[in-house]
């Protein structure tokens, strides 16, 4: 599992820019010794953050200059058409010239989507990129797809996502026919809409391992290792879980530090309350990939902080060594002659 | 807020039945003078259960005998049809005769939503019932609506759901002008598919006060006083949220756990998680709405126990004594005199 892997990472993306993304690619050098870095972006920042970090040169470490900057708010389509010299867009283009095995950026998802389909192109068959990340589940972990890149789903889409899905855990984690579950509700007269009732029919006819229709406490539950949904859903999903998780600590918070008494009990069941809280870190669990595309393309979180960033170093290194693009590259090919 | 008020409850409904609905009937009616019951249903069970909790007779207290029971798989349809003397129908069919100001069960959504719509029919100009229901968040409650009647919603019914949530809040929480969000996704190139676009033309166009998009997170964040969505979404957001907060209890129960020390700490703590938990109880927020019927029908969740099912009781009683039922109706004519 040492094999030379090199990831171009966009230094200057997310909220943070190479004040997280510099250490955490040092980090991430130190641990794994198969692992080159090309930090992509304004080389007297990167060099400055280097230098913070007390590191001259790196043999594993090159930085590529890029003058531009594509911001957290800038339109998607004008970031690609006027910032071709941006530091997302030439980290692109090194994993297009094979010159780096991936990419990672913690920069404006939108810009990054159409970038990596402009530069890159999506394999024969898949019409978008569809954004996949792990969550954590009662079991271990699942696999959900698509989590905004695609607000319209047709059935045939819902099926290319099961299909990348399937491949992508199995890749991950060496199982051989990982569940398929697609997101629905439960109402026996309702029972989801038209699209998810096609997509139900494709599903159960492609030969994946489809568990069938799931409900969004499944999710969690880790009914399924993957979970199939529409950007639109998958986004709600995933937001409205951030969204809960913080409230629950806020509060959680505000009970312990409601007196004396109870800040006490709160120092108590510190190093519980840590070690539960390390289990359900969504830090642990940045880095999503953008499948479809046909190279490795990671997206970290905006606002990722130097540990989470490495979790989506990490990601994108995995993803190579487990051959996860040529996985599905054939398979997709596979399909595309069957259907011919 | 002594004022009287009838409710008709279906004393058949949801898993437990007889078993949780009358002891819970019985606890309202001892805290609210005001409050009459009707138990409906299987008269023998209801009189065992009165019988366990020392009740010979009571005041404000009756049974309807109903003689059939809709099940919680019953298909809509067929329990509309075929069963025509079951809780749900003589529970409904008693708002209908105006002999109780609202309605309360636990059973089968489907069925009882179909019923309540062919019994009391819909408000002019309302298409389907929408459910909402309360949810906690960091700053207090919101309501969130459709959480599952209606899968696919066009813009006017979203229109349509954003209005009658507005009036629920303002009766319930006496707030003149309650803000509304539209539940939607985040980025920018995407930013929701059309459906949901033309819903903010319209909400921003109706004299509410619109607070425009908002994102998953911002349930919890209490962002906004009401949230709008279809029911698939909806769903999904709700029992993603149940899900989570199940995984969240699971893993700090078994991290308390452990070992002895951590049992330890968990005891020494356990007040502040039991007032942490009594903030986030799911059974505090019971009972859901059924909107745009012409009388108030509230549905319990089927699982509930005696303490969810008085909340659910209780959110009737809440309704009818705010008048809500009277000034949904009147907004609604007054837009369709409006439009006309």
């Amino acid at each position: 599992m040492t094999e030379n892997v090199t990831v171009a990472i966009d230094a200057m993306g997310g909220d943070h820019g190479p004040v997280v993304t510099v250490p955490a690619a040092l980090k991430c050098l130190a641990r794994d010794p198969g692992l080159t870095v090309v930090l992509v972006g304004l080389s007297e920042q990167i060099e400055t953050q280097l230098r913070i970090h007390r590191v001259k040169s790196h043999p594993r470490l090159r930085i590529q200059h890029a003058t531009e900057v594509v911001g957290m708010d800038d339109s998607p389509a004008l970031a690609m058409r006027n910032k071709k010299d941006s530091s997302m867009r030439v980290s692109i283009n090194l994993v297009k010239k094979a010159e780096a095995d991936a990419c990672v950026s913690a920069g404006n998802t939108g810009a990054l989507m159409a970038t990596a389909r402009f530069v890159l192109k999506m394999l024969p068959g898949i019409e978008r990129p569809a954004i996949a990340s792990e969550l954590p589940t009662i079991k271990g972990r699942t696999i959900m797809l698509d989590l905004g890149a695609n607000v319209d789903c047709t059935p045939q889409h819902l099926l290319q996502f099961g299909i990348m899905g399937a491949i992508l855990v199995a890749a991950l984690d060496g199982c051989d026919a990982p569940s398929v579950g697609l997101l629905n509700i439960g109402e026996e007269e309702i029972k989801g809409n038209e699209i998810v009732k096609q997509a139900a029919d494709l599903l159960r006819q492609s030969g994946l391992n489809f568990y069938g229709n799931i409900e969004g406490d499944d999710i969690y539950k880790g009914t399924t290792d993957v979970v199939v949904c529409d950007g639109f859903v998958g986004n709600v999903a995933l937001k409205t879980s951030e969204g809960l998780a913080k409230m629950v600590s806020t509060m959680l918070r505000e009970e312990f530090n409601r007196n004396g008494l109870t800040k006490l009990a709160g120092l108590i069941a510190l190093p519980v309350l840590r070690a539960f809280k390390k289990r359900v870190d969504p830090r642990r669990y940045n880095g999503a990939t953008l499948l479809g595309l046909r190279s490795i393309v990671v997206k970290s979180h905006g606002g990722a902080d130097r540990f989470s960033f490495e979790n989506a170093i990490e990601r994108a290194v995995r993803e190579v060594r487990n051959e996860v693009q040529q996985r599905i590259t054939e398979k997709i090919a596979l399909l595309q002659k069957d259907a011919a």
